[in-house]
């Protein structure tokens, strides 16, 4: 099986062309702007001087990852982004030209601890060579020019060298996971055995050595995921971003070598985050000490950290091993995270993001350590988003999945092609002409016309929330685990389905204790949320009941509809305490998407809400 | 108004009479071994040698709360506690003959850091002569011996000196409040009016002095009530213990100079508390951080701070206030933390002791932080009783005030005898000789008989709990305020009260968000719990309907009865969410005391169950 890369998927109008599109004309210059004002650009120029800013652990894999978003796009646009381009060539240019003459290539130990290289296992340092490898990658393909690329094999070499053959390195696995997936593509683009096999060596030390922790004071060993081999992994550990880039250099290894031990334990993970400690929103890593998984089914709403870039990897995760098995699963964590997480993880303006993607905000609950001294009181939960962080990993990172987000429609496997998403598109391959005509998120039809169709037989995927549908194709169809099939399809067809698409509440397990007694609100694959800024009340004072009539109300063409409900408010009373009472009132109720949140100023939000 | 002393009160056999004799002859014992252990007792004994345990922060202030708990007790029963009694004896002798000239007696800076005495704010120097004077005054007032009163003389005038005087102390204010109600009480006893002036020198400091928090590193002013001059106050604020002690000597001072400012300012404190922030067990501080209040209706279950030693401090805050003003709310607020979180500071067999007395505990989630360095977690929710702990404050605190609970019960103003609170006890004072029979809180039942009553009038406080009861008496009564009135009863009367119990869930203000959609299960005073241990269940996926037949289930004559009750308990089911089912179970359900949890070892217990 093998994902259709989204070089060959074309957006047309509509919700998603819309959201590729703020991204391209939007965030990809907010990021550039920010990073540019806070030295991250400067640092791949390699011009620091005293009393310049000084280049941060890892800021060289932030600019790393701008320019592989900026590398998608033109590969989707070659007319595209210009002034980015200049930049990166400026930077390519400058890595050249300050490349050590054994390859090595980081610009904050250059510059700043030259005596210090590959000595401190906590400093990003294969990380941000995993990134600049992906980004040289990207750019490679989307260019034809290789003078990225071959500073970075040179780098790779400097790696192996130092890690691998002479064991100079006074660390033996990364600190941050990350280079052993971009050792994967390398090895992929290049054809080059050795690239998979050091990826094979860090990702097998893993677990094996005697290394402490990246910080004991701080963390245990399960925070860098070095406490277990990968074969014997069963669950989610440690910092959620580390753990999941880990997650899917497995995945990718595992189809590369045939490892059925390697394979079973990623399938055990997928199975552990998506079934015990997934959000609603996809999002995952509940807890901000150690922006870490804690245990299963530990979902706080209040504090939940969901890093952006968390639901991102989760999100590749679940791309790489649906490239194992034919299984809707895997587009369903794609499309939950997609829709919910991935969306919030950005402003209206395209601008600013969330690094955290909380489940709920109580503006009033904020304040509350009233008598700490401020550096003693608890890191408050994000309520805004930003155009810049100190840690600003995540920009980036959106930067570059939306520019890739064709990536996720589509897969093929002996001459059948599988519809994963849905969105209005078109697809262009040796393979086929299709074009999808549809509103979806809006609503739930779809219309596919093919030409040129060399594909036997097309599977859709049924969405997870998805009860009913109607089909209406001169092809006959079955229904088979979770998909829709059309067989002998022909080089011509049409087909139009339409999954019906209802506002409806969902539960969470009963072992969910943020969620007890209560529900979202959902429609199609989209979580709706309600803000104070639109319901005027004390949030968690409001009851709905799961049968009331929710009118989808219209706001536009590309835009997803409000839900409108009335719910029941629970009456003040003078003191703290009385008999359960009956003494609520009915409340007009405004739902909108939970991506939507937090663009109308800082109020309460919450996801949810109390629900008989 | 003046409340009835616990002198003139004797339990009878029953509820009471055996929670009294629980710490007469299990906890006053269990906390001196334990002191004896652990140095508390050598402390006082001025016998610290290299190598031995060193005397601790205000260990003499835990001595001598035990002392004046045992004080109490022999007040009531002058046989009682012989060897007790001889330890004080020995200890009152040590502080004699090691006083210094100067009168100063703090064993912990003289053994120590004599060069530090009175020039550490934070250090609780005038809190542990605070205690020592309450307990020398309570030990005199039980035998008349007037050695350790002297002896606390000689050390206030050394405080005096030092504070007031010659103002040679290095700070003004004490960090740690409890020398001004103790000053108060020294004045009351004494009838020497410089005690008062003192303590009104401290009170009226506060918030009027230049002093940095005892921790600016740490904390603020608001920590220690210094950020705000008193007759100011409207809100609880800070650490709840140092709070309330504070609050407890502005009522005494107030009401003994008259000042209606000081008065306002407590009253204004009195329903913040009971009206924003005190748990339905009556306990208050919701904070760990700080042990200390933090913002209205900010009432977490399972982080419930709620120090015994702040109920305890609250409890006489509002016994303070029934003295200024007849209002049913202090015996209100009284009786709700007598029968919650005081009950619940103390094991079954009397011998361990609750420091925070949470409302929930979920085991599962105590382990959360999977990869943190041990070091670095967030500190975990008690969960089990103890016999001691490193701050040990809470123990003797709960032995000196079950010694005299007494003192709740009646209180009496110009010929009126007014009935705070019910249970199976004596009253005799020159006034009246009453009989009290009743099983309450088994039931509401109460039969009281008097002789030789020269009281015009009596009141019967109606339990805020209480819907509907019923009289017989030969008198005639009327409702009034809150009161069950009777005038001109007589010489010699009987009443009967039948309070209605029944079982009854209660709600919150909406604004809790912690108990949003859920209800506690109520007995009379007494708030009920489930335990795992009982159901075992996950008890967060427990509904329980508000209308449901509760059965009350007898357990004994002079115990509480089990509230039995079937609920719906929702279904497991494969990953995390699902569309909202009805998919229940009905599962028998067994309610049990609130203040029993945690006899029958570590498991989940929650209050506030999901409740439609």
């Amino acid at each position: 099986m093998e994902n259709i890369s989204f070089k060959n998927v074309k957006f047309n109008e509509g919700f998603w062309l819309n959201r590729y599109n703020l991204n391209k004309y939007s965030s990809i210059q907010s990021v550039y702007k920010r990073f540019e004002e806070t030295g991250r650009i400067d640092t791949l120029r390699f011009n620091y001087t005293e009393g310049k800013i000084k280049p941060g652990v890892a800021q060289d894999s932030d600019v790393a990852k701008w320019a592989e978003g900026v590398s998608y796009l033109i590969t989707s646009d070659p007319e595209c982004c210009k002034d980015e381009v200049a930049i990166i060539e400026e930077l390519i240019d400058s890595m050249e030209a300050h490349q050590m003459e054994d390859g090595y290539l980081n610009p904050y130990f250059m510059q700043l601890f030259p005596d210090a290289i590959f000595c401190r296992r906590p400093a990003h340092e294969l990380y941000s060579a995993g990134h600049l490898i992906e980004s040289a990658i990207a750019y490679h393909k989307a260019t034809g020019k290789d003078k990225f690329l071959k500073v970075m094999m040179r780098y790779v070499d400097c790696i192996e060298k130092a890690f691998i053959t002479e064991k100079t390195a006074k660390f033996q696995t990364p600190g941050h996971e990350e280079i052993e997936l971009a050792l994967i593509k390398l090895y992929d683009h290049t054809g080059n055995k050795k690239y998979l096999d050091m990826a094979l060596h860090f990702i097998n030390l893993r677990g094996n050595t005697d290394e402490p922790s990246i910080d004991e004071n701080v963390v245990t060993k399960k925070y860098d995921q070095n406490d277990t081999p990968v074969r014997e992994l069963t669950d989610a550990e440690g910092h959620a971003v580390r753990a999941t880039y880990l997650y899917i250099a497995m995945s990718e290894a595992a189809q590369r070598t045939g490892d059925a031990e390697l394979q079973a334990a990623c399938d055990r993970i997928f199975d552990n985050i998506s079934k015990k400690r997934m959000y609603i929103t996809g999002g995952i890593g509940s807890s901000g000490m150690g922006e870490a998984f804690t245990v299963t089914y530990d979902l706080p709403n209040l504090k939940a950290y969901t890093e952006s870039c968390a639901a991102i990897a989760f999100l590749l995760f679940a791309l790489s091993l649906s490239n194992n098995r034919l299984d809707p699963a895997y587009g369903a964590v794609i499309e939950r995270i997609m829709y919910n997480n991935l969306l919030s993880s950005t402003s209206a303006d395209g601008k600013a993001f969330f690094y955290e993607n909380p489940l709920e905000i109580h503006l009033h609950s904020l304040e509350k350590e009233t008598c700490m001294a401020p550096h003693k009181r608890s890191k408050l939960p994000i309520r805004t988003r930003k155009e810049i962080f100190e840690t600003s990993c995540c920009p980036p990172n959106i930067n570059r999945i939306f520019a890739r987000l064709g990536d996720v429609f589509f897969s093929e496997f002996d001459g059948t092609l599988v519809v994963n998403q849905y969105a209005a598109l078109g697809l262009n391959n040796d393979s086929i002409s299709l074009s999808m005509d549809t509103s979806y998120p809006l609503n739930g039809k779809i219309n596919v016309k093919a030409n040129a169709c060399k594909y036997k037989n097309v599977y859709f995927r049924i969405p997870e929330w998805c009860d009913d549908f109607d089909i209406s194709a001169s092809l006959s169809y079955k229904k088979e685990n979770g998909y829709i099939v059309f067989e002998n399809v022909g080089d011509t067809f049409e087909i139009a389905i339409d999954f019906k698409m209802m506002p409806y509440f969902v539960e969470s397990h009963p072992n969910v204790r943020a969620n007890a007694g209560r529900a979202a609100l959902c429609y199609g694959p989209v979580v709706y949320c309600m803000e104070r800024c639109f319901n005027n009340y004390e949030l968690n004072a409001i009851t709905v009941d799961s049968s009331a009539k929710i009118d989808v109300v219209s706001t536009g063409i590309d835009t997803l509809p409000e839900l409108h409900l009335n719910g029941a408010l629970s009456c003040e009373f003078d003191g703290l305490y009385r008999k359960k009472s009956n003494d609520k009132k009915s409340v007009p109720l405004v739902f909108k998407p939970y991506y939507t949140f937090a663009n109308n100023g800082e109020c309460d939000m919450i996801v949810w809400v109390n629900c008989i």
